[in-house]
């Protein structure tokens, strides 16, 4: 599938269809990205105002064999929205459809455009007395079409699923520029393939989402906040356990931090303030949310106790305010922002099933540190949901380029041992550009030959997001 | 896409590559489904034991371009277990793979192969201290397979989804006869295509479903089940969102049932114990399902209380006892063998926005009663979901049979009625070959085109399935 570049005349003839100033020339925003590893390139970017402005635009990218490259808030991990090489493409931003078009109260559903970014998609629901739960660190910018495409994950995915687990029905526009109007409210309809968790995760390779109806649930009256020592990541397993013995699902966040994460904040984000006096070799951020007549803290507390007689924890804060609440959040949230202030060697973001968790941390350190033993390893991340950002560091004083000759292997090493404990090598972050010839090895070859089988039936002249998940 | 009979010779072939006793003739009970409208026909049944040998089945018979046609426990409604007409396929029944194959009460993930009778899971899961919350009238003889190729919803999906939300990775043979081992135990797995949502819901037309990664729940500690006389379907969505601001998750099934169905079940089924002395014209059946420390009956006299404060309710029973719950959820169950006893001019299976179904149910009586005012309508289900089992009956008196010249006509109001709704003329039944013309008639044309190619894409010989969901 030869692609042809997005040459003047072709962004003559798209422009005369549309209204004025929906092509313009890209800012350098739109060919960055957040860790500044990819440099993007594109002839335009597309600001369409409407499903029927996207689908004009990809009639004609589909006739002229043009690429697409489908661009949210640009907040993705693994270069899925910057297209480095191959015939220039268009960027296609949905900036501007940004509106929240609907809210049904009753029914817990929100209906809004791609371009909605998702903390006003929050913001929305909380305004309507509903919690629209997907959270993340870039949820200022991240767009919730982006979110849908990449499936996006978060802090709580552990109560309320993934993305594609809050998403009820789409409208998209497919490759050949056919709307698809799919914004069901839906709980339940059994009519034919499932379209809709297609093109969720499928990071724009098979379409463009334009607008999403979205589930609501209700905010939980009780909420309650603590972070806990842990002895190792095996008594952080047994604390879930123990937590979701008490109250069910009322867990909606059970993040594992361990203590290369509180020692790069206190670098480099010195202002947050830190929960412990010395930093504890293992702890972990627990969020409750219960019902009316159910006490979040106390419920903390007890698990606390139950904790120290059982010798998991040795010391515990409790949010005893919101202010508190949100100090505690914060130091979670800026972990990644430490990160990349340090620098990566190499990041992973990586799941494996739970239980297996604490085999697993020590033998990649172990297996990381035959390699270079001067290496620094960062895990934190979802435990609850298996999903762990393991990732390496240079040594105190060293940066990321000193060990270039390294990164293939650290990265090798990290995916391989993934794969011996049944696990994958993107559990949140997608495929993208970043992740293809990982997708490659350690992927299924059925289902690869399955997925580039739909690739072809659905985007027989292969524009959309070229380069990226499928190749 | 031409298929072929599967003649005496490809059957000679295949049974030489399978061992013995792997072909046998059709039985009656392979032929037939609940409803006796069809017929089916097959030159043999295919008992493999193993992944391995259905993947020696599709192949001969992707290469003899012979249809196959998947059977798991045979209570599909719609005819997708059973090939009435077309070049003679064989039958590929599941029933010899039902082991549950590994169980980790640490992750809540059960692992069960395609012919486990639903029930069966629900005990394994039990026995482990977890629950697997699918659950539906045919549970006794539905196997797990059936439940996740037709995303089977039942009483429970309003807290816990339907099959589709209950699974977390898949073992399946393509139609080209490839296994994909997708049997993942991870709850984020951000790695291409999502394949297994393609699977569930295709109802066998894009492969066989050999074996499931099933997500378990906990237990809920306190659970209470009630049933509340509501004066109308308008004060049934109000006591339901009275409800969930009580308890939020807690509501775990919340059935909307009329008079009718009572009437139904004192006729047909009279050992069923009655809960009020005269059928009351609507009520709801609830399940609450808390945590530690909460009291689901005194929730539910709470809730009752409101209810007669603001007028939705005039009487209720709470079940006081295990027996007391179960006979209350046996009058539930029960309806479909009472409706199947009176036998249904028309059966619907149909979905609407939760807001509009009390507009919806007496506009669908009115257009009824426009066309022949005998007619009598048994209107139940799963208010929480927003689907209802809205199915026409003779009068007294008269038989299905009367109203042969009628049954069109009675589908069509009731369908275009729901699509005027913003519904679906299949919320968890599937297409099967029923619903066949209804999905060219109401489905949106891109989806279905994309399905089309879909089709096309993984099953080139069309030997999935023949003649369900898409043609």
């Amino acid at each position: 599938m030869t692609l042809n570049p997005a040459t003047p005349a072709f962004l003559d003839t798209l422009s005369a269809r549309l209204p004025a100033d929906t092509l313009r020339r890209p800012e350098a925003r739109h060919l960055e990205e957040p860790r500044g590893r990819y440099a993007g390139q594109a002839a335009a970017v597309a600001l369409p105002r409407s499903a029927e402005e996207v689908a004009e635009i990809i009639r004609a990218a589909h006739a002229a064999r043009v690429g697409v490259v489908p661009y949210g808030g640009g907040t993705g991990l693994v270069g899925g929205q910057v297209m480095t090489e191959g015939a220039t493409p268009i960027l296609l931003s949905l900036e501007r459809m940004r509106g929240i078009r609907a809210l049904y109260p009753e029914e817990n559903v929100l209906i809004a455009e791609a371009g909605a970014v998702l903390a006003d998609v929050q913001a929305a629901a909380a305004e309507a007395g509903r919690l629209f739960p997907l959270s993340l660190a870039a949820e200022g910018s991240a767009q919730i079409g982006g979110n849908l495409a990449t499936n996006a994950g978060g802090v709580n995915v552990l109560r309320y699923g993934n993305a594609r687990d809050l998403c009820l029905g789409l409208e998209a526009v497919l490759p050949t520029g056919e709307i698809w109007h799919g914004l069901s409210r839906l709980r339940k309809d059994n009519t034919g393939y499932d379209l809709r968790n297609l093109l969720i995760g499928a990071e724009g390779t098979l379409g463009v989402i334009t607008a999403a109806a979205l589930k609501l649930s209700p905010i939980p009256a009780n909420a309650g906040t603590a972070i806990f020592t842990v002895r190792d990541p095996e008594a952080a397993v047994a604390l879930l356990t123990r937590a979701r013995d008490a109250v069910g699902e009322g867990v909606s966040a059970f993040e594992l931090i361990h203590r290369q994460s509180l020692e790069f904040l206190a670098e480099k984000l010195p202002e947050l303030r830190q929960p412990f006096e010395s930093h504890p070799e293992w702890c972990v951020l627990i969020e409750l949310g219960l019902g009316k007549g159910q006490d979040a803290e106390a419920a903390l507390a007890d698990l606390f106790e139950q904790a120290m007689d059982a010798e998991l924890t040795d010391d515990g804060v409790i949010a005893q305010s919101e202010a508190q609440r949100q100090a505690l959040w914060a130091l979670r949230e800026h972990i990644p922002e430490a990160n990349r202030l340090i620098g990566s060697v190499s990041s992973h973001d990586i799941s494996v099933p739970i239980s297996r968790i604490p085999e697993f941390i020590p033998a990649g350190w172990k297996a990381i540190a035959n390699l270079d033993p001067s290496l620094r390893i960062n895990c934190f991340g979802h435990l609850g949901d298996g999903n762990l950002h393991y990732n390496v560091f240079p040594a105190p004083g060293r940066s990321r380029a000193d060990y270039e000759d390294l990164r293939g292997d650290v990265k090798r090493i990290i995916h391989d041992l993934v794969y011996d404990y049944g696990g994958s090598m993107s559990a949140e972050h997608g495929i993208g550009r970043l992740k293809v010839g990982d997708l490659e090895r350690y992927g299924d070859p059925v289902k690869l030959a399955a997925m580039r089988a739909i690739k072809e039936a659905l985007d027989p002249h292969g524009i959309m997001n070229p380069g990226a998940v499928v190749v």
